[in-house]
């Protein structure tokens, strides 16, 4: 089997490129990449207006298990180009060796579980170019897919009213990449997940109800639905979720799901709820409620899933308010003892399905100095910000976060000044944030590994969700809209626009000479 | 870390079900599971007509070593329900420790690297009841991912003319489901991958050429595009292809490569070709073309990468074949010097992210006879097909595959008879195959897990690629167009279209009596 662990979970030409750096002696000298995304996902007919950071915790594991061992220096050894010659030297594989593990590096970060806007380095990675070079792969990855994920775990929660969110999405992951969209989802925005090992690594308990097989295998041997909710509840008296969809929901299922629970309650059990995975879940849910109230089980949950995403829960919900008080249903009750189970569309972003995140060489060291590096490509939105860079958020008076600030490494925001502030593509674009108009100034930026070594150790789960969860509640409600979100304001200093128009500007000039 | 490979790999759900099937005394009960497709992936503005199968090698390593091992029993001992009594019993957890493993199931499956089409099963899993269930996340989460993406890399590759085609995708996977992705890719499409472990997996080399940062670097220090080109030129001299685009394709970067192409040729060695990764690559094909020709260099390769997919590469070849000779330069020349490197779109295939394999109980063992199970769904579109089955594709005189015919376990096709086979849904639609028109019947399940042990061994890449290049070909050019498919036929033969029938009626009569 492949060992995903491997530091040979990489491109080729990171390796290749490694070798061109090693014999121009260039392996050592100190770059900076920055890893950031261009835009917010967009959904198709939706779109998000902020990202939800996530997945560095994961790459630091990797980062610590990917090395230049014997096994993987065994197979770059045999490695041939195609004329037959061997592609990597033997001094070459001799510094991999010695010096190409990542223990050399330093990362500054957005910690996992805030809110994160497009072209503003989510991560910033410095040291010797080789080292560097190659961390690429995994970086991207192991970032922008939990990231992706833990972006539309949050906006489903949002849509769901905070109400409970159960992660479904396992079988619908991309192999593997099932756990890592189950911590994201986790860390964006579910309570808990079906993931049994995912749950686990967190310390939390997995959650699950059964599914229509369950019930099918009593049919086919001459039984009823009851006897399988019975045998159900029999085994799971304090946790009786029953799925009542196999046979007919109003007809079948939720009649014999009160029975079942009426036999509970007798025994001083408590029942948790019903499962509704297809039809009309708007209409169902009421006529669900109804059957539940009256039977005497008003607090009894009702769970929903079936391709559910965002936009399908905000339906439902809308639904459920224009047409519950037509069957006698209290609206805002019915809403309160919703959950929803979600698979498909959150654990592979269905709509958008990767997050553009790249990893951008933005420096080099020449001599004592730092020498910003920019690939001039066609269009001005591509060219990244050049150099070594602060970033910093600014809180209105209101407490809410308002700009997304982008700065040199050595400049201080001075919230009694007025500032000018610049567009972050076109440079002639600024506006003025007035003296008294930022109430408060954040670093977002934390090391995370330095000094051969990861700096911050595994983090709780709670802790990551706070911080979603504090970010989220400093949004503008406009940013959190579902369709057509206001656009967050990522701004530029007045140094750093500076040079970046400078160094557009130098790089065409040399472009014309040529 | 995460163990990816244990049993914990999985949904909750399975675990408690299989602790009711135990208690009831239905643990050891025979049943059998289809895994199919309902529909093929859409992607928006283009749809596939046709799958290509792939993920079980993987699926079958990862059996052998989920297994009820101290490690995952000392998990599943601590699980607590909400109010905090012991999830799982002792006797239970002893019965997964003895018999929870998958070594006594049968698995029948359709290869890897065939072309499979919707409502026919690609897998099926016959065994004990506990053990079946429990299989369920992870064939999905494995088998249709890979699926999702052999069949895009299989679309991309005809769009492409099959010239060579490399998966670029690694990066933008999910977390380690990468590797899985390149693994489809490369039994789809991919001729060759850069992701180094994946392509050591398969005993093949990988392949890349460098990145823009590499250009950066020597720009940053003061130096030229041609410095980067030489320095790799020098590393690489037999498989030197250049990337041309970081500072300007037409005036910089294809004028300096042609220069190190002059530089290599003069030493004896053959250059391989330059990379264009952002503009509209067909115009700069036709013009890089046009300056390689007049240079001397007319068979040096022309490699594209930027966001490409079926659509995109088809379109490219459109519009050189439309412009090519405005320019004096011969389209089809040119279009046999073109490689793709194809990444985003392929890994996670955009457009439709997901691949809606279910995986479902279709009958149960009862005394010496087996019971079919059906879930009687909404809409019949939705019911599977009940009971033991055989698949068989058959052939028309051409030779071509014509109808996929799904029909209960026991029956025989007579190519010399008439034969009325049905419509899979609708169960009074019908067709006549004339005596004669079937030309050859082919069984297409094959024995891949039973006798407690795989009966296939990791495949190699080559079986697989020819399998799938085989099916192709035997393909109308209907099913193969990229837009708007004609829709290849999946029928049911008379037996099994009564059963389900039969079954239906059974079902909605128990379902008015209730």
């Amino acid at each position: 089997m492949i060992d995903p662990q491997s530091i040979l979970f990489t491109d080729l030409y990171q390796l290749t490129m490694g070798q061109v750096y090693f014999r121009e002696g260039l392996a050592e000298r100190q770059v900076q990449f920055d890893h950031f995304f261009r835009s917010y996902p967009d959904y198709g007919n939706h779109q998000a207006g902020f990202c939800v950071n996530a997945g560095m915790g994961w790459l630091l594991d990797w980062m610590e298990t990917a090395t230049f061992g014997e096994s993987v220096l065994s197979v770059l050894r045999e490695m041939r180009d195609p004329v037959g010659n061997l592609l990597f030297s033997k001094d070459y594989l001799a510094y991999l060796e010695e010096f190409g593990s990542f223990d050399r590096l330093n990362i500054r970060a957005i910690p996992e579980g805030r809110v994160v806007h497009p072209n503003t380095p989510l991560t910033v990675v410095e040291g010797p170019m080789v080292a560097a070079q190659l961390l690429e792969t995994a970086l991207l990855a192991m970032l922008n897919y939990q990231t992706l994920i833990a972006t539309r775990a949050a906006r489903i929660r949002h849509a769901g009213r905070s109400q409970l969110m159960l992660d479904f999405g396992m079988r619908r992951g991309h192999d593997f990449g099932a756990n890592a969209g189950s911590r994201a989802a986790l860390i964006g925005g579910a309570d808990f997940s079906s993931n049994v090992g995912m749950s686990q690594y967190f310390g939390i308990a997995p959650r699950g109800t059964h599914a229509h097989s369950m019930v099918q295998v009593f049919l086919a041997l001459g039984m009823d639905e009851i006897e399988a909710f019975r045998a159900y509840a029999r085994n799971y008296p304090d946790q009786c979720l029953l799925l009542v969809d196999t046979v007919d929901t109003l007809n079948s299922g939720v009649p014999n799901a009160i029975k079942v629970f009426e036999e509970l309650k007798k025994k001083g059990h408590k029942p948790v709820g019903v499962r509704l995975d297809s039809g009309d879940l708007a209409f169902l849910s009421i006529q669900t409620a109804k059957m539940l109230n009256t039977a005497g089980f008003p607090d009894v949950g009702i769970a929903l899933s079936n391709n559910l995403d965002e936009l399908a829960i905000w339906q439902i919900i809308t639904q459920i308010q224009q047409e519950a008080s037509r069957y006698g249903v209290d609206a805002d009750q019915l809403v309160r003892r919703l959950s929803f189970g979600v698979g498909t569309r959150m654990i592979t972003s269905e709509g958008d399905s990767s997050l553009g995140g790249v990893y951008k060489l933005v420096a080099v060291e020449d001599g004592s100095d730092w020498q910003p590096a920019m690939k001039l490509s066609d269009s001005a939105s591509k060219t990244p910000n050049p150099g070594k860079k602060r970033v910093q958020r600014l809180y209105d008076h209101r407490g809410n976060a308002s700009v997304d600030l982008v700065s040199t490494a050595d400049e201080s925001f001075d919230v009694d000044s007025d500032n000018s502030v610049y567009h972050p593509v076109e440079s002639s674009k600024s506006r003025t944030l007035k003296a008294g108009d930022v109430s408060r100034v954040e670093d977002l930026h934390c090391s995370v590994f330095g000094d051969g070594r990861r700096l911050i150790e595994s983090e709780p789960l709670e802790l990551m969700r706070e911080r979603r969860m504090s970010d989220m509640e400093r949004l503008d409600p406009g940013v959190l809209r579902l369709v057509n979100p206001h656009i967050y304001h990522v701004s530029l200093s007045q140094p750093l626009s500076q040079l970046r128009a400078d160094l557009i500007a130098k790089l065409r000039g040399q472009r014309q000479r040529r």
